[in-house]
């Protein structure tokens, strides 16, 4: 790294949202109400393979659809009750931990002992809503769920009440490998929609990016697994370098235009760069 | 909503990820850690107004001078210990909610009083961290870092280990209101970021973005502030209705042209809809 000028220094303008991709693959996670924004939220959330429990009084077909085509972990048409937020949890996996929390609150020594590792993981990964998302008209049952998943650390979204949401949902494109997220920060959804559909999309769709990830993987795993193997700090810099040079050689249009025999050809350059295209 | 036909659904594609907008303005982040991959989760932490905490043995300049701008919260250089991850909590919010906890779990008609309402939307908005982020070149002490956040239910993000993140880190653009993050899930980071420079910010960079916000932003507030007020369903509803309307009446490259005074125009035509351009 360079040596930044201090006197100088970009500061990062304030005021946006923090854009993150959420890893619920495997995770439960909870929506709570069973119509348009409902489905909406599901979309999302079997993109991103999670394990989906819905609970409503009332629920559209298009849900049930999901379910009897076994896309759904979990459905119950039926009113909301609180314990639906730990319905997913072993009786005292949270007592456990909770014995754990305040045993450990006071130490900085405490070792993390398998056991304990264990609980935490299987309670992480396999027991607890990774989030819950409400989608429903009823405020005051809305607001409870909120607090109630503030009080057992869930994060939450409550559709239309920015207050109360730990996350937006921002205007998502998808096309394979590649996805895309745009937001105004919640000034115009629908200005971010129209420029998603008119500006980026039309940049987009001419181009095979899906191959060129397809042979940039190739030539990542390759390049690990056999022409430059191994895993001490020397090998993993001298196998990035070259990675990244032979990455920045083509441009976005020729890697969407590639072929995986072309990419073994450039393989057996290593450790030499290719010098002409 | 149309009724959809349920034997020709389109089923969203799995193996993406969640993108979402996370909001953490006001609320504690921890970075743990002090060099290159700190300051890159620092810049991003800063665009979403998050108060944040540096702890790490060694602290490069660029946060040294962060931190003199006023901009960090709190930053410590020393090691980490496992007590900083409460840090910002009143030492008795944690054993206060855990009663709570206990109490509500067996039950789903327990009331939610006012005392407990602040006492969680306290520890939530001002005490806890709303996400732990680690950059550190010491796996061993980071892993136990993940298992202790997952104790205390904190989000958490180990670099490069994905396997122990809850979130990933996208590639995004930032121009004002307007915020882009552009994903290959995973697969090639280096190639998602050619593809936002060398594709999606041309074709965005023509375009008053910001204009275009602010003008639909007054819109929107003089719609519902002036011209058609008031919080009925009905009102919203037509108020919705209209706004969609005008919105979609002039193209992306028009609204980003687009003024104060052609949209007050706009508004005095309400309930009826532009005709011409």
């Amino acid at each position: 790294m360079t040596t930044p000028d201090l006197d100088n220094l970009e500061i990062p303008q304030p005021n946006g949202s923090l854009m993150l991709a959420w890893q619920v693959k495997d995770r439960h996670v909870l929506v709570v109400g069973g119509g348009d924004v409902a489905i909406s939220r599901v979309n999302h959330l079997l993109q991103a393979n999670a394990k989906i429990t819905i609970i409503a009084k009332d629920i559209d077909p298009v849900l049930h659809k999901y379910n009897e085509l076994g896309l759904i972990y979990h459905l119950e048409e039926r009113p909301f009750k609180p314990t639906d937020l730990t319905m997913h949890e072993h009786p005292k996996s949270r007592t456990k931990l909770l014995a754990y929390q305040q045993s450990l609150a006071i130490s900085n020594t405490a070792i993390l002992d398998e056991t304990f590792i264990s609980l935490v993981e299987r309670f992480d990964k396999t027991e607890k809503f990774a989030m819950v998302l409400t989608a429903m008209n009823d405020y005051p049952t809305s607001l409870s769920i909120y607090h109630r998943c503030k009080l057992l650390q869930l994060n939450v979204n409550l559709a239309d009440k920015p207050a109360q949401c730990d996350f937006y949902f921002g205007s998502v494109y998808r096309h394979g490998s590649l996805q895309l997220m745009i937001s105004t920060n919640g000034k115009s959804p629908r200005f971010a929609n129209r420029l998603k559909t008119q500006i980026l999309i039309p940049a987009l769709v001419p181009l095979d990016v899906d191959n060129a990830v397809a042979c940039l993987g190739h030539l990542r795993r390759q390049l690990k697994e056999v022409v430059c193997a191994g895993s001490d700090a020397d090998t993993i810099k001298e196998r990035m370098k070259w990675n990244k040079a032979v990455t920045d050689f083509y441009s976005v249009e020729e890697w969407c235009r590639m072929d995986q025999e072309k990419v073994n050809e450039l393989l057996k350059l290593y450790p030499k760069l290719p010098t002409k295209k």
